[in-house]
């Protein structure tokens, strides 16, 4: 079996996160007894990933109808809502969160006394939970075919166990070829500004008993062009009807130097990342705080006074995937016809 | 006028460097009394870039005979070699260390006595130093003209001023540029590990007037296929007979997406940088040590007991080359005939 935590937990009285923050040094948890210090850790990036912080949120809620005392319907109901907004206002970018939040409250908000309330939302919690690691063992299942033995992987950021509540999606069919014996490497890109490649990925292979080289974002094109990659698996964080991929800054980058020298270029992703209404147009790209390009464990990198574009994402085109991991299966070419046939709705924004 | 330091001088009884370690956040010097202070110099990377690294290797040199208290021609002779020796084993792909060096080592060869021997050395690092300088300025009127009103411009790593003497190869057309009135901004990579592009070439073109966007490497393809880049100018560490590249890791990532957006990717360094002899497959590209990727300003950015592969430099295939721009003009395709043309001799092994 993998030997990794469960990235976000629910025993009932306390939410308990891994704290993200203190690795690849240590493994250490955050124990939540209130609603507060759920916000904090999803605003503090105690947890990040967007199903890993979607579950944290329900679980806040599921918390929060537990400890508050409320005991008419409409009194607890007022609480779990001032409980959302103060979870909505942590991150108010995470799409994921919100629709989380939302699948909560409907089971809050169909609830007639306060009793099935509490019995409910923690019930929806709990679901939401056991889904992601549902389709996240799916998505392993459907993709450990494409690792063959001796093979060399190479992957960006953290589509990681940590950043979903257990098995991750690009990591789920490594993890499922590990588990049946399969030896393999994988080249994991450090993933500059904020180094989720360096500090989790490798974390997290490494503990599964997976051989790891870590490499500069810059060192992708000479390990493929030089030394040779068989495949390649990214994850999400929204894919339109046509197949094009949002992702971590960088994924465009590799996608270019799969095409250019003919690397399998896989995404892996809950079919829930599907946004089937958004065009490419339509999509902006978060620009961050240029302090996370700049400055780096304390210390100013850059001269002051000069300009720094810090894009989170960048756009990879259909034409430079190869194919899509789903829960549901690998949707191959054409996208937007096989999406369209899988049937994917996607998550109500 | 560009007001910036020189890089590297001697003023006959000290090598002296600008400390590009505490670069962006101090501009410091270091001052070498011996071979020992000039070799670490160039191996801890207080100075960086081949010709600034030739120029010191020659200056130390040039200190050495002086301060030895040989009185023998074949006595002198003797500690030049052992100088020499201790320099080439500081970076064993710097090229341009090895021609200066061999350069120097002529000069001594055929000095007919020890006072001849100093005298002769310390001229061939000075013309050495001066051809540099001399260079890069030829480099920047030839390329001038490929700057454009409105441009937006790119660059990777330290091809700058404070990489040579003075006045930089990929940076002498921008320069030569902003000096004639033109107006363009450089979008630079900041080139992990070492970060030169944040920390030094933001530095310099910031302190040169020229508007800088400063970017993490997996962002290239983002700026080149969302925002748009005019031009791309590298430097180079060694360049082959038939054009092939060999320059700081990430350089052949950026050709990649060069080429397959249809940007013009130059490369400027001067003939000196040409080596005739190698093939290709020669070339061995220097494997750095881990700890430059997994620590950052003093702290560990990734787990224990895991493998790190952090090779220098990359090779960009003359086939993903625009041009190249030297002191004697810019080089065209075919590059293999245009290089014999222009009569490249290039260094000794």
């Amino acid at each position: 079996m993998i030997d990794l935590p469960r990235t976000v937990d629910f025993d009932g009285e306390r939410v308990i996160l891994v704290d993200q923050r203190k690795l690849p040094q240590e493994l250490s948890f955050v124990e939540c007894y209130d609603i507060e210090c759920v916000a904090s850790a999803i605003r503090d990036m105690v947890v990040r990933g967007a199903p890993a912080i979607g579950a944290t949120a329900a679980f806040g809620l599921a918390l929060h109808s537990k400890r508050i005392g409320a005991e008419g319907r409409d009194e607890l109901l007022k609480e779990l809502r001032r409980a959302a907004d103060i979870l909505r206002s942590t991150r108010p970018t995470a799409y994921n969160m919100f629709w989380a939040i939302d699948r909560v409250m409907r089971a809050a908000e169909s609830s007639k006394d306060a009793e099935e309330m509490r019995r409910r939302v923690e019930e929806e919690a709990r679901s939401i939970a056991e889904e992601d690691v549902r389709a996240n063992i799916a998505i392993g299942e459907h993709g450990k075919s494409l690792i063959k033995e001796g093979y060399r992987v190479m992957t960006i950021c953290n589509a990681g166990s940590l950043a979903t509540v257990w098995f991750g999606t690009a990591t789920a069919p490594l993890y499922t070829a590990k588990m049946q014996g399969i030896d393999f490497e994988v080249y994991v890109l450090e993933t500059r500004p904020v180094l989720q490649g360096a500090r989790i990925t490798s974390f997290e292979l490494k503990r599964a008993g997976i051989p790891v080289k870590l490499i500069v974002d810059g060192a992708a094109g000479y390990v493929i062009s030089e030394i040779g990659i068989d495949l390649i698996i990214t994850g999400a964080d929204r894919i339109l009807s046509d197949g094009t991929v949002f992702n971590k800054i960088g994924t465009y980058t590799l996608s270019v130097l799969a095409k250019e020298h003919g690397v399998p270029f896989y995404v892996a992703a809950p079919t829930s990342t599907f946004d089937p209404l958004s065009r490419r147009e339509d999509v902006r790209i978060e620009m961050r705080d240029a302090n996370e390009v700049a400055v780096i464990n304390g210390k100013r990198i850059a001269p002051d006074g000069i300009a720094i574009l810090n894009p989170a994402f960048d756009r990879t085109p259909p034409e430079n995937i190869t194919g899509i991991i789903t829960e549901r299966g690998i949707i191959g070419k054409p996208f937007e016809e096989k999406i369209k046939l899988i049937g994917i709705r996607g998550a109500s924004p």
